[in-house]
């Protein structure tokens, strides 16, 4: 079995505004699904992130890709590596503070193997007539546990105004209650996660506080501003939600770097507050995982099958984490069926999961679902691995066409939230790392 | 596709009269033949430790086995170290200083665990045509060196004396250089390792500097005495072989316990000899590993999919110590052709693989070979990842009941090198660490 074929297909779907610090997301996200075809006639499906950048990664690897046993990922990876360098450590520092993940330099070598791996062991799964969880150790769970995100936001759904405005403006404490209960009502999440670092401080611990009279305390909560704070801030609102946050919850990046988080946890556990500390900024990438540890920074890490190098690579983080006493999530961007099912599969495969996975999945509509009978079902906020062999789920090709047409029609070809940010709410808004 | 049996063979193999620290290897070394059959008519076959009480860990868990589809490995684990939880922590620290690998109650999950794991693994290569090392995520090397695995050793061949005495006694440096060469002539290693902690270490010293008078300086020296050294003792020796074991060599668990290395390399460091020190005693466990990073304690991990838990688990081992900046190498016991090919292909399939991996294989020999074909070959050193699916061996059933009938006759029942030393060269002799 050989691959014979890459296509890729770069669909923009619609988004609504939803606010953090990095800025507004703009009307549509852009996504990237990858089909590989073999010459036996199997062929393996992924997502990953939209646009230029990710797409042109991609295509500088078409060479290594066609003509491979995809069973043969190991040497993928090094081939990309080696391809193109970027894997090695890049000067910089942390460019997750600044850039979104799908824009971060430090882990291109990572996404582009990964949408290659993803789709490699849908094919492997189909050809062994196993789903993918099982293809790569087989599954831990049966139910993969998401949260409810929460996300402040402007009123309208997103794309061309052909969006229903579903969740409605949520830019105070409680209408995110209300989006929160519309949320659940939904979906049935059983842990709930607030994107902070948009509103005052104070007023964010107020929703925070209103989520937990409304929830009580058996829905944990967590909160990630996206290093919006001061590690002072950081601290009082540490203070503040010791008690909401407890209980299952976590504080995510609250401030930048390794070092600001370590302070934020010494002095957080001086008073008796052991909250535990998540990230997906300032730990990106394997190496930063043991300094994050020995600075006690970082508590919890949050994995992602997208940017992490793929699912085996997820299932080695999730294993180091545990090894070195850590706790693991999982990190969403918007996205659609392809990509949620990937998570799901390698959230199976995971003994170390100690946390619901975030998903923006309810920011998305069926409108723009690629998957094969429309959106993915969530029982009681799980997913549950389906019996089908691969990841589970095959194309629509109506709705890809759909997704490339919209693709055409818009003038951007990366995410930025601070040119959004401009462009909708104030031209001066600039990204402010710690803002508070 | 499900396991329908699970047949246990155990086997006796002649060993010859080897020394270590543990004291004298007996005449006949035990090992435990696993096949297992599915209802679709896919076999598939592992190697592991014998005697009684390994065989009796994989019987308490055939419940398990039976039954279940052989891609579900993440929950066959699961239900081992529920049932038996031996992987849990036990107080009594690290038994490895005092009992072989396949007798330490620390790993025995790790060991059910992973026979069974090998055996799946062949069963899954042979339902989708690819070797092992593919299936658990494709290949870094097609070819794995192995190093020439030097012993001081009495006269004898092993066995019931119809053994010839291949390698003649070796109970002095010269008569071991002899050994070497003869080993290297024969299977072509290209790095070696002496097994110490046998004769006083003024003379070890003195057969690692004739190794390197002979064989040069492209050919990396490793000593490993099984803690029979003093902190003292090792720090001497790590200043003597200075020279001898740079350039690619090691010091593998000069003295016991992690803190007694982390001195020594305190020590060694401070006068500029950075040789690593490598460990397969003071660290058994993924548990052992942070801390032994943390002391500066071992700076090279031997992995071993025997007893840590499988080959996924070695791939996790490898990753592991990769992220800490630690290298890694393999442990072996004696053993077949089966476990062979099985170290080959999981270290095939771990890029963090720093060290040729030892193997005791030139010490047994065709007469007790179960591999339907005979022994394994060695390329100038290495064995070559074969073309064929799973492990790439099958059992000659012949030679199988032959092992069967030698185990039967034997009186033993677990491995015991010090009773063994009792019995044929000194009725006084008792383990001590460190004994120098």
């Amino acid at each position: 079995m050989r691959i014979s074929n890459l296509k890729l297909h770069s669909i923009a779907i619609a988004d609504p505004p939803l606010r953090s610090s990095y800025g507004l997301h703009a009307p549509w996200a852009l996504r990237t699904i990858v089909e590989l075809e073999t010459d036996d006639g199997v062929a393996g499906i992924s997502e990953t992130y939209g646009g230029e950048g990710p797409r042109a990664a991609l295509e500088a690897v078409r060479k290594f890709v066609i003509g491979m046993d995809p069973f043969q990922l190991a040497g993928l990876y090094r081939k990309i590596c080696e391809e193109t360098g970027t894997a090695a450590d890049i000067p910089g520092g942390h460019t997750q503070t600044w850039l979104v993940p799908g824009e971060n330099p430090l882990d291109q070598d990572n996404r582009t193997f990964a949408a290659l791996e993803m789709a490699c062991l849908d094919i492997i799964g189909k050809a062994v007539n196993r789903p993918v969880c099982d293809v790569i150790g087989g599954r831990a769970r049966d139910r993969v546990p998401f949260s409810a995100y929460l996300f402040y936001k402007h009123a309208g759904g997103g794309g061309d105004g052909h969006y229903e405005d579903e969740y409605e403006e949520a830019l105070d404490p409680g209408s995110v209650v209300r989006e929160c209960r519309q949320m659940i009502d939904s979906y049935g999440f059983r842990e709930i996660k607030l994107k902070g670092g948009v509103l005052e401080p104070a007023s964010e611990v107020e929703t925070i506080r209103q989520l937990r009279a409304e929830f009580g305390r058996a829905v944990p909560l967590r909160i990630d501003p996206n290093c919006a704070w001061s590690v002072e801030t950081s601290v009082q609102v540490g203070e503040s939600l010791r008690d909401e946050l407890s209980d299952g919850g976590y504080l995510e990046d609250p401030c930048p770097s390794l070092e600001g988080m370590g302070a934020v946890r010494k002095r957080l556990l001086g008073q008796g507050i052991d909250t535990p500390l998540a990230s997906n900024v300032a730990v990106t990438q394997f190496r930063d995982v043991p300094r994050a540890r020995e600075l006690d920074a970082v508590q919890i890490v949050l994995s992602d099958p997208h940017y992490w190098g793929g699912l085996r690579k997820v299932q080695s983080l999730s294993h180091l984490c545990d090894v070195l006493g850590m706790g693991t999530s999982m990190h969403s961007n918007s996205h659609l069926g392809v990509s949620l099912m990937a998570m799901a599969h390698v959230a199976a495969a995971c003994p170390n999961l100690t946390y619901a996975c975030d998903t923006h999945y309810p920011w998305q509509t069926g409108k723009d679902e690629v998957v094969a009978g429309g959106r993915i079902r969530f029982e009681k906020g799980a997913v549950v691995i389906p019996s089908k062999a691969g990841l589970g789920v095959e194309l629509d090709y109506d709705q890809l066409a759909r997704g490339r047409e919209r693709y055409e029609k818009i003038p951007y070809r990366r995410r930025d939230d601070e040119a959004e940010m401009q462009k909708r709410v104030d031209p001066n808004w600039k990204r402010v790392v710690p803002r508070w």
